[in-house]
């Protein structure tokens, strides 16, 4: 199949030229950058040197349709509620980085995002995560893809909405975060001697992605969720750990909570839950999945069952993102939903 | 005044002898370590190297009554148990910054770390948070310095908790953590390629420090708090910060928090409040710390009013350990609380 | 073809593992470690969980003999002259990673490793650069690889000497290498506090490495090359970037050196020269390779003529030992170079 | 005495304002940033919060002359040659950081900087290298401070050009240098994401301030000296490591290059020869000197005796820059060159 990658020069373009390349059933054929219109992906991703073969391009929907059978958009947010629309109406099929089409209520949207171009197509694009709508991704044609920290949050908190008596007013997502999420603009907060070193709350209220994760909640559990989320850099460049810190009403042992999360994820090819007794690596860490899609989640209770812990780590550019899209198309071509992508991280 | 560091080779011990060095009024005469009794401070401590010309020697209780008037203890939990003790039947005044007296329950001292070897002594160390402790400081004999993390967090949740109605069951402290304060030892754990590039959770439930944060806030308000105490190690050498959240039992305004946080740190010349509209450093980040012996808090309400998240930043091995201890000794020796320890930290 | 990992616990066994799980034509079927024997492989290697099933064993030349074609000997230096000739007798093929077998002369294995058991095996093996020694590798039995640094500074050196006048007595070989290179037993010079932030001179004259670099290049220019070579610890995990300083005897010009090294690799399919006009990878650095089997080299010439520097980037445990071994095996058995070996690395 | 710090912003504007918080003789009363003013320091520095009450100006010389009697510039290169003579011509003593005034030769200035405006006050500045012009800067009016990677090239290369025979056309200074030398102004290259984990070769040849490194030697020993210099970026924020490699004309041993280097800088309080048999930091290494003035010098001899390596190592805003700076003037004022500087660095 051949695919168009519209706004490729950013980080998540480059992973999923990365994951593309190594995928058996695509080939890509279009790339675009503003920017870099002309020069040769090497440049601009030196990991693809002597590997891919291809010139950025500037965007034109003829082209595109002309060049590929499917999109992934990864611009930013705010570009692809304009550019979108166009790509479905010639008939190809989309999947969306971007924040733009996550949503369903216009005004939720409106409340984190600002006024939305094309309210209308609102609610028409399935909601990227395989772990709850892989049914509805099976022969999709439009999917927007959730954002990284939305993904970690939610594939952590799922099975423990779903399972426990928890206060549900009292949720409180602890995330710590690499600074490849801040996409590839510098500026002086990412400047090297700044952003070095750093523990940077940086969003500790009314961070954005809490919009998708109370929808997806909510939508799951039939009651409204709410979700406290505070942000923070922290000295890495890829990876994220979510701390999912849950107030239990009534006591819940471990096994109670390791059965939970095993029926949630048994036909999640990529949710592996961690929780060991030796080894360094005992509980999920971001270290562990960095290239992979894998999403590690894992667990501690409260000695005295007041509260329930869960860790989620993933790489925020691969299960955050380009490898969460890949899996997206795979299910939408209705392909084997590992194809290409179960491939081990890199470690150490 | 002379002053002995016992375990000086360890990395509070090193930071004492720094700081100690560009005090104006004390004299380090004695240091010890077993494993490098005989060698020169340089060898282990290399930023020393052409300052100090001091040699570690083996512990002994007469030795330190003849060569000193003062001593940190800067050994590891459980060892300072059978010292201290000897140190303070010759009459020296002493500071402790192990666990071993911070905690005035011996049941407490019991569920977190052990058998307590000479339980009578539990409560007769003023526990050695200035901010918190002014007074009892003053004259003092035997200080025990509080834990790193409690440091930071009592810090961030006193003002809350004597100013707000918070839910006292449901109270989060999300740590963050760099490398130094698991200490010198070398393992597996904090191999580099194994400790670099992590956030790992490594006591996300049941961490020792919840005692004594639980033991001063609840002394505090004179009701139970309970902590709920997660902490991570991320990839930084020096540096906490703590994230606090706290849910809302009635709304407040950010002006009063403004003024809570003004009010109980007046006298407190090492509690900055940050909390800025312009540049990179809005909020409290051990990087703005480090090397200083201030601990930044800054917070952020809700939206609805429902949440306030704090955040505390110190450096652990100043603030959290020996920059503290210095403190506790000025405020022993009736002198100004900031001698020698009104220094800028180290950025970027 | 089924295939061991003898010493499987270490970071080059591991990234064996890695490499070979998306290898198309081996399976691994027997891994071993001492001090693992009998835990899954995921408790040691986190990336590899849930994806490779199996358990270390203890070493048994027997087992080694029933259950693989072909053996990767990843132990340290020392204990593979005990176990290859155990293999090399029951007919395996070996790669050995260790520097066992890499020189050919026992007296230089003396001055630098001190004696050697079974000196009449050196010279057995091939030594496994496929850049210089391609013929021979193709249907060998027995492997040597090279170390590290000695794979980024041979591809580096060997056009250079091969093609112009270099003052042979005069070249400086300065690299920088991260932490992984030093192997996973912990100790206090690689705990992360210590480690971190270094720009550490470790063995800036008499590197062990000396020896094999001299000895390639002496081989191919058939005169003798000297090498100055300086090894300093960077606050990376994986990479090492070489730079080579020669001395011009007459003046070249920068065609001249492009042509000298598109000449010599226009049959490698894993070096790639790197020297860029526009963007920030401009130059060979291990950034741009981590992950990948490549090894960038570039090269800048003074303005006066008189100098050359040549600038070699490798990932040390892929090109550099895991990606080489298996480079090797793949000529070994007549397959495709780079088979399963064409993976983009992970950037940023 | 009232000091003033144009160009304010920067990091060595920021390490000056650190460094002269802790110095006794002089208070700063005069900052300036363009892009800042009007803003108080803390905004830029948040080290300095709630020490340093001071907002920044906008520059004008008259505000100068009035508020001060010495001026420190440190301005970035080209706007120098604008203030410094209007300063000068006021009376005030400056010291100028930036590279306008280091170089005596208007040709040498012109090859590596391109024209100057002011090339009559060219050899007017004395070059701020205490360990070479101690004597000159005793009373001095005018100082150009040198380059962070000159000051520590030169300080490791003087004893061995001056005590041995070396090939002086040979003499290569591989440095590995931190991002906090590359300024504060944010681009694509300083981008956490891109810079975190290089080993990036960013002037192999060329570098600018081999200018500086061959006057300063070659007027020590009065022929010329010629320095083949290349920069490499590392992943640390502050520090710099000079590999020197000397090639000899004649044998030395161990204890005659101890002795040169012990004898050259017996008045030099800031030198520390750093040449162990135990512990981790046998070598000098930029992690022992952060936040110090100290250059630590440490050597290995080839066993051969063909060849010397000499390590230096500094912090690029202390001794390379602002430290450097504060020790200038010390001399200028006659004052004891290490008022307010013998300070420990931060370790781990």
């Amino acid at each position: 199949m051949r695919v168009g990658v519209v706004g490729a020069r950013g980080y998540t373009g480059g992973e999923l030229l990365r994951l593309l390349y190594m995928h058996p059933k695509v080939e890509v054929t279009y790339i675009t950058s503003r920017q870099h219109a002309g020069k040769p992906v090497g440049i601009v991703h030196p990991n693809l040197r002597g590997l891919l073969d291809l010139k950025f391009e500037e965007f034109d929907v003829s082209k595109a349709s002309e060049k590929c059978d499917y999109v992934f958009m990864a611009v930013p947010h705010g570009a692809s509620m304009d550019i979108t629309p166009q790509l479905l109406e010639v008939g190809l099929k989309v999947v969306d980085l971007s924040a733009d089409f996550r949503l369903k209520n216009e005004e939720e949207y409106r409340k984190y995002y600002g006024p939305h171009k094309r309210p209308e197509l609102l609610g028409k694009a399935v909601y990227g995560l395989p772990e709850l709508h892989r049914k509805e991704l099976r022969g999709a044609q439009f999917v927007a893809c959730p954002g990284c920290m939305a993904t970690s949050a939610i594939i952590g908190a799922a099975p423990v909405v779903s399972s426990f008596k928890v206060d549900l007013e009292k949720i409180v997502v602890d995330a710590k975060i690499g600074s490849s999420a801040a996409g590839r603009e510098a500026d002086e907060s990412t400047h090297h001697p700044e952003r070095t070193g750093v523990v940077r709350p940086y969003k500790v209220v009314g961070h954005r992605h809490t919009a998708e994760i109370e929808q997806e909640l909510t939508g799951l559990v039939g009651r409204k969720v709410k979700v406290a989320l505070s942000a923070h850099a922290v000295d890495i460049v890829r990876g994220i750990l979510s701390t999912l810190h849950f107030f239990l009403e009534e006591g819940v042992e471990e096994r109670e909570v390791w059965r939970a999360f095993r029926n949630f994820y048994s036909e999640s090819p990529f949710v592996r839950i961690v929780k060991q007794r030796i080894g360094v690596y005992r509980l999920p860490d971001p270290k562990a999945v960095i290239g992979s899609n894998f999403c590690d989640i894992g667990f501690e209770v409260d000695e005295d069952s007041s509260r329930l812990v869960v860790l989620s780590a993933i790489d925020n550019l691969v299960k955050g993102a380009s490898g969460q899209a890949v899996q997206c198309m795979n299910l939408m071509e209705g392909w084997d939903e590992g194809l290409g992508l179960n491939l081990p991280g890199l470690f150490p």
